[in-house]
């Protein structure tokens, strides 16, 4: 977890490096900061998307007793998909500014692709738990990550029809639902809240992690 | 804490980022490093400023058990406003190296704007621990998150004045806000020492953390 | 592991910096997404590598009892050289691009000679283990480490014949060597599931530990 | 430690940023790579310093049982000082480039203000520890910290007299200095195999972090 969580952590402030002083003529700067909001947007848009993710990711890891090395790898994929988040969304808040019809069609398309593929490594990563029960927490219910497995498929879909929409008809219908998917994400996660009580109270270092 | 942990350091160490060789004409480096001189104040008030926030954010931590679902968004929105703390120190010390006094008022006000956006962070934070008892370590107080509310709302209250001075009367009274605020923040920081004894000795393990 | 899990996973996300929003006319955005297909390669290519790195260097760890100066010293010239991986990817990403013969010679022996190091500092590292069995676990055959040696020592032959391969013959020789080398170490690591199960399970620490 | 870890962690891997692809005409990439070597050994001196570091840092910590404000404060004073380093480093590198003798001393005198500037850090980190016995472990002799402030002085001494020579009698002196005040510090670190052997086996979970 610890590298997961570097990893999600370095993700989630890079995007930050967007946010330069805008190059403007002198005494300009107000416009030229007001003329950055699709950056803006992106930043925020984009820091929800990877805040969901990660709570997502606790979620599942609070479960998990043990790794193998298949479930390292589903892991990985999961890291390298949300790693690539920042690049579609810099795309993105790019053609906002240019206002190009067919690039922001691109765009879309692009943010998209990486959304689906993003969701995919979740299927994957879903689909391997379901299948080695042995690798979970005893109190968990063997059928817990099966049950997990449509909501990554529901994203699948979800990201390839808004792309499909959004380069076929318009490039707005895309956009609001990428952010819609993770809403639905951020309200269908099982928190830790929602875990049995007796995960947060067996050990003293088992209390401590879960102030963490 | 590890993730959080990781994003201040990933954000305090971004700030080095600004500090690059100066593109400067042979034999004239010297002149070329004095000139950079707002970026080393903007490094060093920016520096302290998030290592007044980790201290706060540690000292809030050691009295939390455990974490449900809101806290961690509470928690995510603090992070999320410290991000942004490195980009209008870059706009403020960019305004002090071209001087246009439009521009450095603009760079105050949007500066304002985020330290309020960081105090309100902190203020719904305090909030929900304070509305959630069960969340803190059971020798806390119920009342210690409710007193540290008014700490924040001070800061919200601070930030918009300095903002709207250095906007309306001169750009120098918001710069010197700005670096008072932190100070307040850092001498009234309820620090690792000051709380019980007891939290440091309970286990092996917990006396190994109080010193990491 | 803190400071070595926080090194792979920023070397492993700043590859993502090289994917930014390509430069294009308006509406050129989709040729200019898709000319960039050199970079992707590379970013897949070398996520790949510090990945297979990163398993290898926590299965070494999962048997490592303790750490003395001289194994810090072999840790921190793993992590020296694996820091250098995406600057020879950038470099064949860049020639890949403009495609000249002489600098595509070039940049495979650079590539060549960054992964030969690599692999060099692994089995110093081996060696120095293999030396010292006090360090590893004691549950762990004192000749675990000795037998390592051999899987680094063919790294650093591979990787130098492959250099030579792709500088006097053919760069696209090297190219698949440097794709199957990873490979290699994937499918020859020892994983977590290959311990003893005892490791597993002496503690409450430990078993979540092994969920980290 | 965590927050130590990673603030070192990422200054040591920043400093791979400034390995780029050198921007060459076609087919002249050997002596644009050729050309860089500043930069190569700038990478090597600066990596071998923080790692020098991070060992001290290492060392130091896990004499402490328990952290102050105070401490805290001392120890954000080595961690702001350390991440300075790649910024003179990079302008010693671009001056080696360009080779203006008056940039040069520049240069150098830059950095021996940022190496005392560390090494006074360090100073005052030790003497607070010397005023603060009860904040070390039990098993570490109250006089400790007070005899390492010696090494922590000559620093600073050592630093200013090279960027004094540097300047007034030629580069050469400061930057040899330079690279020998790190290998000085390497050869008289306390490392963790000569703390007291209590240290390392009084708890499941001491033992782990031994291992980290």
């Amino acid at each position: 977890m610890a590298f997961s969580d570097a990893i999600i952590a370095i993700v989630i402030t890079l995007l930050v490096l967007d946010l330069r002083p805008p190059e403007t003529e002198q005494g300009e700067l107000l416009s030229g900061l007001l003329n950055e909001w699709p950056t803006y947007l992106a930043y925020a848009a984009s820091y929800l998307y990877l805040a969901v993710i990660w709570m997502n990711h606790k979620a599942a890891f609070t479960r998990i007793k043990e790794m193998d090395v298949g479930l390292q790898w589903a892991n990985l994929g999961i890291l390298a998909t949300l790693a690539l988040v920042p690049w579609p969304t810099a795309v993105i808040a790019e053609t906002a500014r240019t206002g190009d019809p067919t690039d922001e069609k691109v765009a879309v398309g692009l943010y998209a692709i990486v959304g689906a593929l993003l969701c995919l490594s979740w299927l994957v990563f879903f689909s391997y738990l379901a299948k080695h029960p042995e690798l979970t927490k005893d109190e968990i219910e063997d059928s817990y990550f099966a049950r997990e497995r449509p909501r990554a498929l529901i994203g699948v879909v979800l990201y390839l029809a808004a792309g499909a929409a959004g380069v076929l008809v318009h490039p707005l219908i895309g956009s609001v639902v990428f952010l819609l998917v993770p809403a639905y994400y951020a309200f269908t996660s099982h928190g830790h809240d929602q875990q049995p009580a007796i995960l947060h109270r067996r050990t003293p270092s088992d209390s401590t992690n879960s102030a963490r």
